[in-house]
C-alpha cells in the first residue's frame, strides 16, 4: 500500500510545501555568475530538485498551529533545508561518510570536486543565517534573533555537528544504545526539534507551547532515525536514492545494531505516540503534525 | 627596526586586544567534554593561542571611533575571530590549498584529522553566528540582526568562501590583474572591511560614517593581501608560521606575478595613502585606524 493510498491528505500537503519551498530555495539561492559561478552551481546541485523537504513541513505546521505568517515560515524552511543540504554535502565527503550518491544523484564531491563541495556547503550554512536574519523573516528582529540563535544552537557543536562527531569517534570505539541515542538526538534530532519549534518562535509563543513543540520534535526525529536505520538493512536504494547497506558494513551505530529491527520498529511506535501525545493540549489543530509522526513509521524512503 | 621600535603605542594596543579577545574566545568556545571532546579540543586548537587578532583589532578600533560599547565590540571581535579561524581550517584542508602548517603548529586535519578538521571549521563558523546573535552584543535586537546579515554578506557566496572558490579555478585557469583584484576583495577585503563597520552597527551610525569604515577595510584588506603575497616571496617561514614559497609554486593569483615586488609594494602603499584619507572626516580619534595602516605595510609576519 502506497503511502499516499493511507493519507491522500498528508501526502497532498507535503507535496504542496514541498514545491512552495522548492520555489523559495531556487529565489533565494544565487544564480551561477561570474568568476566563481561554479560554487553557485554547486549550492544548487545540492539544495535543488530533490529532498521531500520535510523540515520546512515541520516548520510550516508548526507556524500553522502556532498562528504565524506563511511567508516568514517558508523562508525559515528554506533556511532550515539548506543547513540540511549543507550537512549532507559535508557528510558524503571522502574524509567523511564517502558516500558517491545522494537523492539519486551523484553527491556534491562527486558531480563537482572536494574542495568546490566544501565551499558549497560553507556558503550554505552561511547563508542560512542571511535569511533567518532577513527583515521579511518577521518585522520583530527579535524573534529573528531568536531564530538565529535557536539555528545555530541545534546546527553546531552541541546539536548536529556534535552528533556528526559523535558517530565518527563511534565507528572506530563502538556505541551502546545509550550513545547512539545521544548521538542521533543531536545528529538528527537537535536540527528536527528545532523546525518545529520555529513556528512558535515566529508567533511570539514562548514557555509550554514552545515546549511541546520541540518535544514532539525530539520524539519524530529519533522515530525517524530509527526507521532510517532500518530503511538501511531492509530499504530499497534506487527508491532512497541512496547507498544502503552500508552504515551496518562500516559498523557505524545503528539502532538496529543495539535493538535488532523488530525491536526498532516498536521503538519507533512508541517514539511517535508518545510524540503525538505532547500535542493532546493542542487538539484537532495539531493534525498535520501528527499525521508527520505516522509518516515516518510508514515511510519507504 | 622592529615594529615595537616604530609605533610603541600601536603595538601595545595590539596586543591588549589580542590579549583580550583571546579571554572571550577561551570563555566563548566550549570547553571538551563528553563523548564529542574531539571537537570542542579541534576548534579550541584551531582559534586559541595564535593569531594577531587583526579583525578584533579592526572591530574594537572602529567601534571606539564609533562610541560604541567595548563588552560588544570584543564579543563580535571574537565572533569575526571564529569566522576567520574556521576559513583557516577549510582552506589548509588537503582538498583545498594542502597545507600542514599554520601559525606555527600542525594545520588542525594534521594535529586531528580531515573530518574532524571539516567539522570544526563547520562548527566555528555556527558559533560565530551564535555569538553575533547573543544578547550581550547589544542590546537592541535590530543591531545584531543586522551584524548577523552583514558577517554571513561578508563570508559567504559573495564574499570570503566565493573569493576562495575563485581563487581555486585561477590556480588552473589563471588570473590577471583584474581577476586578482577582485578575488582578493572578496576572500580576505570583505571580512576586514566587516570588521571595520561593525562597531559603526554597534553604534547605530549607518550612512556615510559606516561607509567612510568600510571603503577603509576594503583599502587596508587589498593592502594587508598585496603584502601577504610578498611575504609569501621574500618572508621568513619562522615569523609567518606558515609555509613560504607555496603559492607562487602552486601557480595561484598573486599580486607579485601581475606586479613584481617592487610594483606590489608600491600599490600597497598607495591603497594605505587612499584608505587613511577616507578616515580625514574622524581626525585624530581615527588615530589607532590609520597605524594599522602602516603597520600594514610594515609587517613581518
Amino acid at each position: 500500500m502506497s503511502e499516499q493510498a493511507r493519507d491522500p491528505g498528508f501526502a497532498a500537503t507535503l507535496a504542496e510545501t514541498a514545491a512552495a519551498v522548492e520555489a523559495v530555495l531556487d529565489a533565494e539561492l544565487p544564480r551561477p555568475n561570474g568568476s566563481h559561478a561554479r560554487l553557485f552551481e554547486a549550492m544548487r546541485y545540492s539544495v535543488l530538485g530533490g529532498g521531500k523537504r520535510l523540515r520546512a513541513f515541520l516548520v510550516r505546521s508548526g507556524a500553522r498551529l502556532a498562528g504565524a505568517d506563511d511567508t516568514g515560515a517558508l523562508l525559515v524552511g528554506a533556511a532550515v533545508e539548506m543547513i540540511h543540504g549543507y550537512s549532507l554535502v559535508h557528510d558524503d565527503l571522502p574524509a567523511m561518510d564517502d558516500d558517491d550518491l545522494r537523492r539519486g544523484k551523484p553527491s556534491c564531491h562527486v558531480a563537482f570536486d572536494e574542495a568546490t563541495a566544501i565551499l558549497a556547503g560553507d556558503a550554505l550554512l552561511t547563508l542560512a543565517f542571511e535569511l533567518a536574519a532577513d527583515h521579511r523573516v518577521h518585522p520583530e528582529p527579535s524573534v529573528r534573533c531568536e531564530l538565529v540563535r535557536a539555528m545555530a544552537a541545534a546546527a553546531g557543536g552541541n546539536g548536529m555537528v556534535g552528533g556528526q562527531m559523535i558517530d565518527l569517534v563511534a565507528e572506530h570505539a563502538g556505541a551502546d544504545y545509550e550513545l547512539t541515542l545521544r548521538l542521533e538526538r543531536m545528529k538528527t534530532g537537535a536540527l528536527i526539534a528545532l523546525s518545529c519549534e520555529a513556528g512558535a518562535v515566529l508567533a511570539g509563543r514562548d514557555g509550554g507551547f514552545r515546549d511541546s513543540l520541540r518535544q514532539f520534535g525530539y520524539d519524530v526525529g529519533l522515530a525517524f532515525q530509527i526507521i532510517d536505520d532500518v530503511l538501511d538493512v531492509v530499504g530499497d536504494e534506487a527508491a532512497l536514492g541512496k547507498t544502503v547497506g552500508k552504515d551496518a558494513a562500516a559498523g557505524k551505530a545503528t539502532f538496529i545494531a543495539s535493538l535488532g529491527e523488530d525491536g526498532a520498529r516498536r521503538e519507533a511506535r512508541a517514539l511517535v505516540d508518545q510524540a503525538a501525545a505532547r500535542l493532546d493540549v493542542h487538539g484537532e489543530r495539531a493534525g498535520p503534525l501528527r499525521a508527520f509522526g505516522e509518516f515516518v513509521l510508514t515511510r519507504r524512503s
